[in-house]
């Protein structure tokens, strides 16, 4: 059947049809078993070709690309300039500015003392710094996977009553939150990530940043007695009760103006980019300015609630005080794996989002390892989880950062901060840092990314508002749940209900396309034809195999109705099916036998390498006959619609 | 940019291109969000249209066919012959002589008394024949089903140390697999059971085909003392460490005597079909000849185990039997869950199955509403799980059934024999059980579809194997467990890692194919033609991106080593691509940003509806320019190759 036929102008469809050439289907070249399986492993776990560097070379050069695989800084310190240091340093006195409020007001989401948060973002960026790929991400704690281990752990021990084993717990979280990460990197599974759509995203950061946010209204109002719980109800009622007497006027005053002042230099840094190192270092000063004031007029003993006391010195060992057994191990991993996932799908993002920009390459696992083994040291060290920072990444970037040296320098600040500083944060009221938090997490919420989901897919947004709703209403857990569930749902729609289209020819041309987005495509009379657009695998199977009934039997009665030439001939255009399995072929044979009974007959058109592969191994194709394949849609349609034209006449 | 152009006869390409004629890609008409929801919803839980017939009728008529679609009889009972009749006699008295004998064999299982096997072939055939819409199933107990039960009952409660709470649990878990597929029907989700796919189904029932006949091993050598697992290493130590004193060489010779006859039946059955009904009624003979002969020998004073005792009179009453509270409950609803979607897989693969042969519709969710009723109602009158057997199903379509009314005979049949036979049935000799089972199950043995399986897709092959080795190896829960993980994986795979292909130009044509498919298929120099061959959705954007990278990057380095232009055009075809999200439209802006660092121009190829109103929506048209989206490849190539012409010029 390869040879070439000329069939007479198509009579029925009205339009001229050029002659035809008949090509035959091919059959790609033999595979065989093995390279089958090593296609599919290697487009799964290695789609980026991560070895290709490595082809061709020597032993030793190969050792060498080995070690700066698994840290990338020997690669990039070679060429590291005074001019990059420069840009570098600039920005990591400035993240180092911002972080360091932060980290303190960070520590208390999680239920630790303020010094945690400070450790946290001292080992971890040198760490990642040696490991990462990033240039332009900023690690440390940040708000959400502070809140989510300090909601988390709090569950399952109470802070207050037993710190040391929550402290315990914290670190083993982090332990694990770091094995976790480092593992998913290292069975290159990084992908599991992108399972978590970016709808849902939007909505689970944007809700945990107003649970967040009403959370330092305790701070902020100078409120005693507080309810643990995170839904909005629960904080409101625990808000409104203490108005009466909970509330302190001094505090409120000290939180409102530094709010309002934050607000302002955060607007100042939008609307002149030059600008942006003036929200960057407001927090900081804020801080010393109220510290100062507090001491000066002794407002704590006006109720003005300081954070009193952090320890002097770096970061002390901590690897004995992680859980390796009992039920607080097994917690441990759970809350660990949680967190650990949310932290890797925001440093992650940032680092994608930004090596766009700047047009470098990130390797989704190589970035794993490195953000895991950050963690793993960063539990032994008295750290919690770290990630990277939305807002500090930002800023690193827009103050020009070079490369990962930034880390390190914020780091050495920090240590710094932790040897000699401490001290003075004494009088540093609670209002100021609730202010910093509820200015920082402002930026979680993207109203803009809400809108184009909403104008761009309507089932999105409701994955977002799902999410978003559930963590304000519910709790942070039930949010990311809700976020998952959606996503995963999403997914399996996706491929249970592919869609399917009937076509028709465009008016002058050979070309066919959807009837529905093209209303001068015309049908053909007697021939109905039909796009699959997705691969056929047993979830879609029946689906395909019914809905494609149900357009021939609607097409029927359309056409008895109007007066039209009863359906001959059903063309399905396979071009987009690029996977066929047992069950879809099966279904397929189903449909060629249930329309052989109504005496239509099944036409295919392009079916695809593999797809074609398949219906030959299966003696489909004998079933069909091979002259019911085609090509292209318009040869097809050449040579039925003279068969039409002829049963007509 | 709606105008016309006719580009200059494409010269970089080598091939002669006819004029072209520009027309707009074209965005659908506007839909409106209720709109958009209102067809998500109907094509995912109404694809099948299934209240088209209740349009424009009076609302009498409107009732009538609500019933009737509730009960389908009420509609083919109308129309019913004396001749049809006569086929669902035959077929039901045949099935009826092959199913008591399964029965008994299936109850024992199950760990239950051979009574509830029998009890199970007469209610739920009634209730099913009323509501059921597949005419060719025969419903009862099954082999694969009792199996289940059996062994994940008697993990909770010892069969043999409280027969008692045993009897109820069962009981509890058929009314629970009755309400969850019932409820999938009533909720319209039947389409979850199409996740299992079919190279697992294959590979499980295979697997516990075999468990099954190794597990009457016991009643075949006619051991008293067996494991209580059912993993083949378990099973054979138990058979050799019997085999000096434990074997009764009078049951073995005569179950393998009637084993033998059996299985010539089956042999003669197959070479010839008119002749179905001898391997139909050999069991039935079978049971008769050997009781009698054991009767008249009292062999079992010999050794040989017997039926003993089986009670007269059809199904009490069994409602208060079920538990509603307590452990067993939740007990209960675990293992009517599991052993429920096995059920309803098998019945409703069943149903379709007979449906597209005979070229009738079945309703998947009315399907599972009949099939949960009448388990409901059967954990009530002292049934366990029943559903649609294979074997017996075969039967009774080769015996010519006409509708449902042949399970009604059947379930007659099933009556009079626990009112008036039973006591018959004491001397049956275990063996000859054992024997009829054995010969049954291996009917679910299918290595054909195996073979085909292998030939079509190794990766679906690996997922039936695992299956059936997780079950005859491990247990038949790890089993299914493996059969649902990998479905889901497979599921995963295709939707995270979609194919993309270069596409090259086909000589003397206009169309463009995938170059590993089509050898001569020819690239044009340049230009890189790339179809991404899935929707692009935030579970697979980064990866999409990236390959496209990646492609260019390689093209870029062949271009170079082989002389040729460097890329200038990256075309990408969009026709599979169904649908994009927020993540996906992202992705492409990034692919569209570091192209264009490269001096490489983005183009995309036929956009269809969905996908177009997406990229207006989101503004990416105006970044890209609307002249840089063509209504076809061929389109795009013209105007490319001509400005690739004038560049190298």
């Amino acid at each position: 059947m390869s040879g070439t036929i000329n069939p007479p102008d198509g009579g029925g469809s009205g339009a001229r049809n050029p002659p035809v050439v008949r090509q035959r289907v091919l059959a790609p070249p033999k595979a065989g078993l093995l390279k089958d399986i090593k296609s599919v492993v290697e487009e799964t776990f290695f789609h980026d070709a991560p070895l290709r560097d490595f082809k061709g070379q020597t032993p030793a050069k190969k050792a060498l690309l080995g070690i700066q695989a698994v840290f990338p800084i020997i690669g990039w310190a070679r060429e590291y300039t005074l001019r990059k240091f420069r840009g570098d340093l600039i920005a990591g006195l400035t993240i180092a500015s911002l972080c360091i409020p932060q980290d303190i007001g960070y520590a208390k989401l999680a239920n630790v003392d303020p010094k945690y948060g400070l450790y946290s973002s001292f080992v971890p960026p040198l760490i990642y710094a040696g490991m990462g790929s990033s240039r332009d991400i900023a690690i440390g704690p940040v708000a959400v996977v502070s809140l989510l281990v300090g909601t988390l752990c709090q569950a399952v021990i109470d802070p207050k009553k037993n710190p040391e084993d929550y402290l315990r717990l914290v670190f083993t979280a982090t332990f694990f939150a770091g094995i976790f990460q480092a593992g998913l990197g290292f069975l290159r599974l990084g992908f599991l990530i992108d399972f978590l759509s970016h709808a849902a995203v939007v909505g689970f950061m944007g809700g945990a940043a107003i649970t967040i946010a009403l959370q330092q209204l305790k701070g902020f109002l100078g409120i005693k007695t507080f309810t643990k719980k995170t839904d909005i109800v629960s904080v409101m009622h625990s808000v409104f009760k203490n108005a009466e007497h909970g509330w302190n006027w001094q505090t409120i005053v000290i939180g409102a103006s530094f709010l309002t002042f934050l607000l302002v230099t955060k607007f100042i840094g939008k609307r002149n980019r030059k600008l942006f190192w003036v929200p960057a270092i407001a927090p900081l000063i804020s801080v010393i300015i109220s510290t100062f004031f507090v001491f000066i007029f002794r407002a704590d003993k006006q109720g003005v609630q300081i954070v009193k006391h952090i320890d002097q010195g770096i970061n002390p060992i901590s690897v004995h005080k992680i859980f390796f057994s009992g039920k607080y191990f097994t917690e441990g991993i759970r809350i660990g794996g949680i967190a650990g996932m949310v932290a890797l799908t925001e440093a992650v993002a940032i680092a994608r989002t930004f090596a766009a920009m700047k047009d470098y390459q990130i390797d989704g696992n190589k970035e794993m390892i490195a953000l895991g083994t950050m963690n793993v040291v960063g539990s032994m060290t008295s750290c919690y989880i770290a990630t990277g920072s939305f807002s500090r990444s930002a800023v690193n970037f827009m103050a020009g950062v070079e490369t990962a040296v930034s880390n390190i320098v914020m780091a050495i600040v920090v240590a710094l901060t932790l040897e000699f500083i401490t001290p003075l944060f004494k009088y540093t009221p609670n209002a100021i840092l609730a202010a910093i938090i509820i200015s920082a997490v402002l930026g979680l919420i993207d109203i803009d990314a809400a809108i184009l989901i909403w104008r761009i897919d309507k089932l999105d947004f409701l994955a977002c508002m799902g999410a978003f709703l559930g963590v304000i209403f519910i709790s942070v857990e039930i949010g990311l749940l809700i976020a998952v569930v959606i996503s995963f749902a999403k997914i399996l729609l996706q491929v249970t209900r592919p869609r399917t289209t009937v076509l028709g020819k465009l008016p002058n041309s050979n070309v066919y396309r959807n009837t529905l987005q093209y209303p001068d495509a015309a049908q053909i009379p007697g021939i109905l034809i039909i796009r699959v657009d997705s691969a056929i695998y047993f979830s879609n199977s029946n689906y395909v195999r019914e809905r494609a009934s149900r357009w021939v039997r609607e097409e029927q009665e359309n056409a008895k109705e109007y007066g039209m030439p009863a359906i001959r001939f059903v063309i399905i255009e396979m071009s987009p099916v690029t996977d066929i399995d047992t069950s879809g072929i099966h279904s397929i044979e189903e449909l060629l036998k249930s329309l052989e009974k109504q005496e239509i007959q099944l036409i295919l058109a392009n079916p695809g390498p593999v797809v074609i592969e398949k219906l030959y191994a299966s003696k489909f194709v004998e079933e069909i006959g091979e002259k019911n394949i085609f090509l292209t849609v318009g040869d097809a349609v050449a040579v039925c619609s003279t068969e039409v034209a002829e049963q007509q006449a």
